[in-house]
C-alpha cells in the first residue's frame, strides 16, 4: 500500500496516518501545542532543515491543520497557528506523550493541570456513557462493511 | 535534530515519536489491534514489502512493542503479538482514528462498544480526578526543568 492508497482507504486510521504519521509533522504539532508559531522557532526546536520545515508547514496549511497568519506588515512576516482541526490532534499528542512517560524512562517532561478542577493529572480515556476508564481490552471493535470489503480484497 | 537526538530528548513525546512516529509502524500497530499476527497477513493488509516489514517487525520486537511467538514447530513459524507496552499504544491509535473519523470524511470504519456497559461509543479523554471530558484548552502544561534546559539551549 502506497501513501496514496492510505489516503484513499476506508479506514479512518489509515487516512489519519497518511496525514500526520511522520516524525516531522508530529514534532511540529508538539511545538504548536507548546505555543511555537514562527518559522525560526520551529526550526530551532525541531532541528528540521529550512527546506523540509517549509515543505511540512505548507502541507499542514493545505491540510488545514495549521493556518498562516500575518503578524508583521513591513516586511511581511507570517506565523503558523493551529486550526480547530489541528487542535483536535491534541488527544493523539497526549497519548504518545503518556506512552513515552510510562515506557521510555525519565518521566515528567511536561506536567499537566486540569484548569477546571485544579488537579495535576494525566488525561485518561473514558467511556463517555458510563464514565469508566477504558483500555484496549475493554472495547469490542466491529469493522464496518467498506473496510471489511477492502480487507477481504487485500486478503485474496 | 536527528532521529538519534529525538531518542535522547528530555521530552517523552519526542522519544515516543522516535519509536513509533512512522507510517509503517503505525499501520502494523493498527493490524495488531485488529488481531493480525502473521507475517503474510501483515504484508497483505499493510502492503509493505517483505524487507521493510521484517525490518519494522524486528525493530518493534527489539523495542518490546511486539513479541515473537512460535506457533508451529515443523517448519518453525512465528507470529507477532502485542506486549503490554504495545497494548499501551491503544489510546494513541484510538486518538488518530477519532481524528480521521471527524476530519477526513467517511466515518465509521470501525464501530466501538464498551464491553463494561454495552454502550456504542467513542472513547473520550477525561480528567481522572473530576471525571470531566478534557480538550487542549482545558489543560495547563508546565514544562519540566530538563526539557526547559534543552529548549533554551536550542534557542541560543
Amino acid at each position: 500500500m502506497s501513501r496514496a492508497d492510505l489516503a484513499k482507504s476506508s479506514c479512518s486510521l489509515s487516512r489519519a496516518v497518511e496525514r500526520v504519521g511522520d516524525p516531522w509533522t508530529l514534532m511540529i504539532l508538539r511545538e504548536s501545542f507548546l505555543g511555537t508559531r514562527r518559522f525560526e522557532d520551529f526550526q530551532r526546536q525541531t532541528g528540521a532543515s529550512p527546506h523540509l520545515l517549509s515543505q511540512r508547514l505548507k502541507q499542514m496549511c493545505q491540510d488545514e491543520i495549521l493556518r498562516k497568519r500575518l503578524y508583521c506588515d513591513h516586511p511581511q512576516r507570517f506565523e503558523y497557528v493551529l486550526t480547530e482541526k489541528g487542535r483536535d490532534l491534541w488527544p493523539m499528542i497526549m497519548a504518545l506523550r503518556a506512552w513515552g512517560d510510562k515506557w521510555l524512562g525519565r518521566p515528567y517532561s511536561v506536567r499537566l493541570t486540569h484548569k477546571g478542577c485544579g488537579a495535576e493529572m494525566e488525561p485518561q480515556l473514558c467511556c463517555p456513557d458510563c464514565g469508566e476508564p477504558i483500555g484496549a481490552r475493554d472495547v469490542a471493535a466491529d469493522i464496518g462493511p467498506d473496510l471489511q470489503f477492502e480487507r477481504n480484497r487485500l486478503r485474496t
